[in-house]
């Protein structure tokens, strides 16, 4: 019954998270008509922009995308899809946010993991595989030029946050790996809904 | 008669490349009335922007300038240059676009070979390739607040795009090394010429 | 008498020019009205932004920060400090401005040596050190949407060019080290004062 491995699990998620990315960028793009060269470029910068900034920070270079043809592909695929699927995308923002939230998720988990791998402490864990999760938007909210949505993006990162320290307290539990990861993902994507609903944001400091 | 070796010959016309973007970017920072300071950071990030950002996500460090002080003596030589013979410059501007034609070919050449020795994908390498080339004056236009000339730095992009696509194909071919180079940046200047007579652009995405 | 090696001291005075770039870039995100989590990343970017371009240029990863808790810890406590005795640090300008001197002379010293040892040149490393020393508070005024108050930071990053070249001038001496890093720093804040006192700036290049 379980003919996946927990590793493969990770591994068709992420491509699931990267191809959601590729297609927001594309959106974004779009709607700010840029051209092809200008979309292709903020696709792919909102897809591998954390992981990059993580590897180059942590030192893991090549950094990862350069090093899996298959992310070329996936992210070349969201383009396409973004492009000629426009309309059923715009239509699909629940799912969409749903995916979104799910890549968010396992972007953190991923980055914290191969933190955690290289030896780092748990807390720069955490950090990175924030950076990981929201540095690819950041790079896209900055290149169009759109003013950043402080509340969205704040509660984006704070979520990823939560959600790291989440995963590393379950490490201390006897709970097994896959049951770990989907159990963090489901808190992240609470968490988002929620935030969203109530519309959750933070005081100015002063 | 053959003194050279095609290393040889890569490594000259890379300096020259290196001291007409450095010249480029001065020249820029000069019109915007940027102080000494300010000028000798455009010309310099001008001049190396590319390279490091590729050494950077390939994790060819310390990145290349650094190894190799004729780099920096090249970038100083080309800020003297702009400064005391700006006029001049100016006034040569057809061959300054030949020069800046014959460096951006160059360093795509080079991005591509490098990022190739590492044992990456020719994909990965096409792209590599063309950072090396592009970011360098994407970090100029940024860094002076020029609003980016979106036609100019694609067809730019683009032209590094399918001269790095050529290199390669050549290089499936019998053809000798120092040939393929002269074949590939030829090829680069044309496309460019061509764009700017003919004002190629493209639509953007909707 | 002279319980604290060199290196010690170094690693103490390292520490605290951490914490005054925490409370520096906490201070400018409070008087931006950023949220907390906009303050946090503000705050820890100025202190730690410019030893991470050095590192990752240099290929010294994981970055610096990242392998010793400490720099978080002070990190933190420069944030928790400066949100809770705002009005204290305000009224403490000059002595903020002394220890914010104290902390660019460091940087730049402890960027450099660290470049030198990793058998770089001379040049290069007075250009890391530099980079150590200014980018922190680039990314700031940056990140902020500060307009760069161009006279301070060109003056700033002057004063860390030549403090650098002294500490390099120095080392060719019968000095000893602790003496050459007090020296370097003297001049260092010595030039900065008489920069603010005489209004000091460059002509523009034209």
């Amino acid at each position: 019954m379980n003919d996946f491995s927990s590793a493969e699990l990770i591994y068709y998620v992420d491509l699931a998270g990267t191809f959601v990315f590729a297609v927001s960028g594309w959106l974004l793009a779009a709607k700010k008509e840029l051209d092809f060269f200008g979309a292709s470029v903020i696709a792919f910068v909102t897809a591998v922009g954390g992981g990059t900034l993580r590897d180059v920070l942590i030192g893991s270079t090549p950094v990862g995308w350069m090093q899996d043809v298959n992310y070329l592909i996936i992210i070349a695929s969201g383009m396409f899809a973004a492009a000629f699927f426009r309309r059923i995308f715009e239509k699909l923002r629940k799912t969409m946010f749903l995916f979104d939230s799910v890549g968010i998720g396992l972007f953190t988990i991923l980055g914290l993991q191969k933190t955690l791998d290289l030896g780092l402490s748990p807390i720069v864990a955490v950090m990175m595989g924030t950076i990981s999760a929201v540095f690819g938007g950041v790079l896209r909210d900055t290149l169009v030029n759109e003013i950043p949505l402080i509340f969205r993006r704040e509660v984006y990162a704070t979520v990823c946050l939560v959600g790291g320290i989440i995963y590393l307290m379950l490490g201390q539990t006897a709970i097994n790996d896959d049951f770990r990861i989907i159990v963090t993902i489901s808190i992240i994507i609470t968490i988002r809904i929620l935030a969203v609903v109530y519309n959750w944001s933070f005081r100015a400091v002063k």
